[in-house]
């Protein structure tokens, strides 16, 4: 398609909406403004150094063979990573960590009743992508971290295996105690499906990819169209890594020699029962094989027949075991030390290893990362030394859980706590929209930064592009976001490696991409290849190179501004949405929990539902208190006044001394640090952080104030008081922290 | 399925929620407190008198073989009704009209391109069920009063092809002129599909059932479960209807011997191209052999892949004649004349004629007229005679387009707007919930007459079950209404034998069923057998009982009433709802005109849709005005007034003395007529009524208000101040009426 229809609107645009790039005179966060006039100028010398070939070239390279951590193509991609970067003028040095990782010896699926069949467990290789056949090295399909085990049992469909899933099954009368549970992928993180199988008495679980959510209900599969082949089985950790990612055998430090391993026996975060993924084409003959009720309709997925949901008379015999391999996981790290500032750290980091050739999931994240370095060497050689010290990293081993970085992370805590000032994450990237995320003292920086990148194909400001999907979204609130002065940023999850340096150490943190337009059933298959991303995902690699853009510029932001280009309205913003939807979130829980005992006692389910059919009415659940949020709101409203005078004292930075400055710095640097207790969240004291985590028992999807919310959601009632009080006391801690910057501020000169 | 989980809560709840039936001492409308303890009693005798073995016989015998129109079978079961009638002791007599019905002689359609492939057109016969195999004089499938034509072209798909399809398919530079369109059932009415399609310039149409909507999306296919199977296609009229119903040849006159016929070329409701029903087998092929864009994925069914616009590679050859016979049409009408009011007439209607064997529909609902006509005639013979004449009437040809009750209307206008009191109607049943639809000056009754007919499963009356779902759904103005004394009835659009009575003549009418607990994807197939019913739809014929005791007990009380159980608050509540629905959707429309046009002005559709994708932004809308409604308004502030002030003034109806009754009575039987006008609606004359009408765009589902709401959703708005002015005549009309009768009822006696 061409843009037939564009053109004349947006010439026409150029004038009326937006700014042009630059055209702003207002200076750079953490600038003054000769500084943010000399920002640009390096930003554009910057820009001028980024090309789409170099990342094709790169990625054609670094994704010829299966690169998972252990693999003899993943050891030469660290080779070429380590040459390119010292070929650009980095210090880059390879760090080695020795991770305990499992290789399945045996896996078997079959059907053992009401007939005999054995599931393929393979991917089909495609004569139209070479990389899909026969390739060197592959990991088949299967779940790191799995437990092992021989099971035989009735299959049940439990949807997407989900705790209201389960307590629809249990309306019906079916329990999986005892069962090998068959759900679909999607709307909770993989590991949590076998998890909460097995706290419900499974003894084995089946996660398929059914066609409706990326497969042929989404348009064409590979290779016709860009989603999910028939055959195509999303692999992937099922670690508990809510709980906590990295190297399983020891928790807290860094897999080097020497370092205690726990016994296998000891380790908390392995999934407690067997537990396989599947393609569609493997997962047909079992639903097929269902009998029992008919699952409700909104519980059917996209293959031809009505989904039943079992027990029985489909037995699945799922057989399991693992090789426990010790393998060294290497991370490249590059550094450009500062010339003013080398003590102030500022790192980048992409992972390196792949499941398969994972040319989408981390290469194309890579690539632009690279394009960065090199960009940043390349300035670097022709005398423009930034300021602070730039670190490059390339983390291996985050597809079985986060593990590179988490080492790292570990083994380095205290220089990290020390001397990082942030860490710039990516992992992955398509054709589309900018997806900001993370912390909120980088929201700021973040507009500023997305207002100077133009959109490759529209060369407007990629957040004119996020400002018009706002505004023609249904929902309200969206269209009122579309107006706010500044974008709101997405809170961070789980998922990749921001999570240790966000919510273990507390380094302010972001993770950025662009998707939207170049959507595929691709993760984590056989399929994610180079055919692929060059066909479908990102075509000539401009979201690539528009990907480097936004981060290089970030970087050098945060390189090169006088004075750390922090800030806190942006906190105290974000802090009182997650309250409003705290206590709305608590308000719907509440009425949801009046209303549906009304309708117990006034006996409508038992008249509304079919007298002949096999759904009961719902459990009453546990009345929800009125809580005191007070605390918060009040801690929330001293740190939006003290953001607010921090903001007003430091609108011209290069006014300061360059002592208090430097002094302003570390404090800044230390902020984000503010938001952790040492002592963790409740049940996972890894994760430290009080605003944002992954959900306990919904995966990487982020929840914000997660102490108390998630008291809350699992109905934990008389936690709740005391984790206000704990969230309470880190807003105070970082309300203190920038009083004590406002009162330097304030102090005659 | 047990009762397992109901039988306590249900103890409990007989004491807790609902007075019994019977238990409410206050009269029954229309009648003083001793007519109303006579009245339980006459009722009591009528329902004992009602039972499950008599209509599953009579199910066995009306559904043996196929008995459309003209069919040998039909012919048998008129003969085999007219003895029934007069075995119970009704003057029955068999109406015969000629009217002019299609019956195919080609039917023919074949990809030509990319591969040529003929579709087989037919319904496969099935072990299970020994009623679709080989039945005699079988109706292949069809759609009755399609275009005859011999086309060929390109094929696009149109999703439901509603006039939202086709903006969405214009927005992706779609065109269906030329064209033959694939469009899916469901949404609107088959009819206007292909109206719409002509209108657009398709040369042909083609119209399946996805499995999505009716078949394996929804349950296990018939024999396994209840829907759709694979071969079945749903046949029927594509008569515009919502122009006019009854024989084509004779519009506005019964179609008897000497009626002037019109040639086939003046008719004005044939479909102007050639359509043809499929199955998903036979779409299947199609669907799969179209290019060009993939669909937006909201477009997709259910079918295993990916679905494409085109137009083409897909070419189809549509080949289409039909002979066009005059076939007798028989109508049955029984009669029981009343003792003390015999010129007061209650008809009570379901039509006989089938698709194919039509169990469901209209047998199902046949039936329990016959248990309650079996039943009136014992109490008569046992000398319960009835005060005012009640009459049955079994309908021939409504399948092809009402033709058997619209020709009979025609044929006694005169007649029956002096005598008929109101129409009772069904068309079908199956197991769940009451569906009550109807003139809202029944309202009241139909609320009692359901209070006191109790679910024959649960024992409790309908209007528990109905209020219990109410509160039990998520839309607040459902829990709202679940509150409110009286249940709203549903206004009736068309599509079944009240539509000539209630909007040509102006006579007020009910239409009833029970459904929502026994789908099915059977309706106007091969497979609406009595094999099917008796097995999915309604085991036992436990609902057809409670469906006679429904409609038995409303024609009942509309025969005994010392005064006619009409009353107008109803009335006026439904046009208070109507109008703020209308002023809702008016400002709607303004709303979404609005914000398109900011949009577009603002260039967000420009920066947010894919660049590189197939979508442009939609087109302006014209900017919708501001409109006077006061007038209707003030009209139904007033008509409100006057319902109130009648209602007082009968509160005691045996107060009245018998002249004034019988004269109010003669008043009341003419109120409905005063929302009619008989120049009728814009661009349909035929349909007379102000304040129900099929909408003209969608087909059966009611448009409330049609004239001025049909005119501001088609953009006509310049002629939205008439049809307010006209509507507002015909509030204004009733409420002269009702006050004519409150000056009776206020004048001295």
């Amino acid at each position: 398609m061409t843009l037939r229809f564009l053109t004349p609107t947006l010439a026409a645009l150029a004038l009326a909406s937006t700014p042009l790039l630059w055209a702003s005179e207002a200076p750079l966060l953490g600038f003054g403004p000769e500084e943010s006039a000399a920002q640009h100028a390096l930003e554009d010398r910057f820009r001028a150094a980024l090309n789409a070939s170099d990342q094709d070239q790169w990625l054609k390279i670094l994704t010829a063979e299966p690169h998972h951590v252990g693999s003899a193509a993943g050891l030469r991609n660290v080779a070429w990573l380590k040459d390119q970067f010292e070929s650009w003028g980095y210090e880059t040095e390879v760090v080695r960590y020795d991770v305990s990782v499992p290789v399945p010896t045996v896996r078997r699926m079959a059907l053992t009743a009401p007939e005999a069949w054995e599931g393929s467990l393979t991917e089909a290789a495609l004569p139209e992508d070479p990389s899909t056949q026969a390739p060197e090295g592959l990991l088949p399909p299967y779940h790191a971290f799995s437990a092992e085990g021989d099971v035989e049992a009735e299959l049940v469909f439990v949807n997407y295996g989900l705790k209201e899933d389960y307590e629809a099954l249990a309306r019906r009368g079916i329990d999986v105690k005892g069962k090998i549970v068959l759900a679909k992928y999607g709307r909770s993180w993989r590991g949590i499906k076998p998890k909460l199988a097995a706290e419900k008495g499974a003894i084995g679980a089946l996660i398929y990819s059914d066609p409706a959510d990326d497969g042929y209900g989404q348009g064409d599969p590979y290779p016709r169209g860009p989603f999910k082949h028939e055959t195509g089985v999303q692999r992937g950790s099922v670690m508990d890594l809510p709980l906590r990612p990295g190297d399983i055998l020891t928790p807290y430090a860094g897999a080097k020699d020497g370092t205690p391993r726990l016994p296998l026996e000891e380790v908390e975060t392995l999934t407690p029962i067997p537990v396989l993924p599947l393609s569609y084409a493997d997962a047909t003959p079992l639903l097929k094989a269902l009998g029992g009720e008919v699952a409700p309709t909104s519980w059917f997925g996209q293959l031809p027949f009505a989904y039943h949901l079992g027990p029985g008379p489909a037995r699945v015999r799922l057989t399991l075991e693992f090789d426990y391999q010790t393998v060294p996981a290497y991370n490249v790290i590059a550094r450009l030390p500062g010339a003013r500032l080398p003590e102030q750290w500022i790192l980048r980091g992409n992972h390196h290893d792949g499941w398969n050739h994972g040319a989408a999931d981390p290469i194309s994240g890579l690539v632009a990362l690279l394009a960065e370095a090199k960009a940043l060497g390349e300035l670097a050689a022709e005398g423009h030394r930034l300021d602070r010290t730039v670190m490059y990293a390339a983390w291996d081993a985050e597809e079985p859980g986060l593990i590179g970085s988490t080492e790292w992370v570990e083994d380095h805590a205290e220089a990290l706590r020390e001397h990082l000032v942030a860490y710039l994450n990516t992992d992955g990237n398509s054709r589309g929209f900018a997806n900001l995320g993370g912390s909120h003292s980088l929201q700021r920086l973040m507009n500023e930064v997305a207002d100077a990148t133009p959109d490759p194909i529209l060369d407007v400001p990629v957040t004119d592009r996020l400002r018009a999907k706002l505004r023609l979204s249904a929902d309200k609130s969206d269209q009122q976001e579309a107006k706010a002065p500044e974008l709101p940023i997405a809170p961070l999850g789980s998922g990749s490696d921001y999570s240790p340096f966000l919510q273990h150490l507390g380094i302010a943190s972001l993770n950025t991409s662009f998707g939207g337009e170049g959507p595929s059933g691709s993760y984590h298959t056989l399929y994610d290849t180079y055919a692929h991303y060059t066909r479908f995902r990102d075509p000539g690699l401009r979201y690539g190179v528009a990907l480097a853009e936004l981060n290089g510029r970030a970087t050098l932001r945060l390189a090169q501004a006088p004075l750390l280009p922090f800030e806190f309205e942006g906190v105290a913003d974000a802090v009182g949405r997650f309250l409003s939807d705290l206590e709305g979130a608590t308000e719907k829980q509440r009425t949801a929990q009046q209303q549906r005992t009304a309708r117990l006692n006034d006996g409508s389910y038992a008249l509304a539902l079919d007298p002949e059919g096999a759904v009961a009415p719902p459990e009453a659940l546990r009345p929800v208190p009125y809580f005191n949020f007070a605390p918060l709101r009040n801690a929330h409203a001293k740190l939006a006044e003290a953001a607010q005078r921090y903001g007003a004292l430091t609108a011209n930075p290069t006014a300061l001394s360059e002592t208090l400055r430097a002094t302003l710095d570390r404090k800044l640097a230390q902020a984000e640090a503010q938001l952790t207790d040492p002592e963790g969240l409740p049940r996972r004291p890894w994760f430290r952080h009080f605003l944002y985590a992954p959900g306990f028992y919904t995966g990487y999807g982020v929840k914000t104030l997660p102490a108390v919310r998630e008291a809350i959601e699992e109905e934990e009632y008389e936690q709740v008081a005391q984790e206000v009080a704990r969230t309470t006391a880190r807003l105070e801690a970082l309300t203190a922290h920038i009083e004590a910057m406002n009162a330097l501020l304030d102090a005659p000169r």
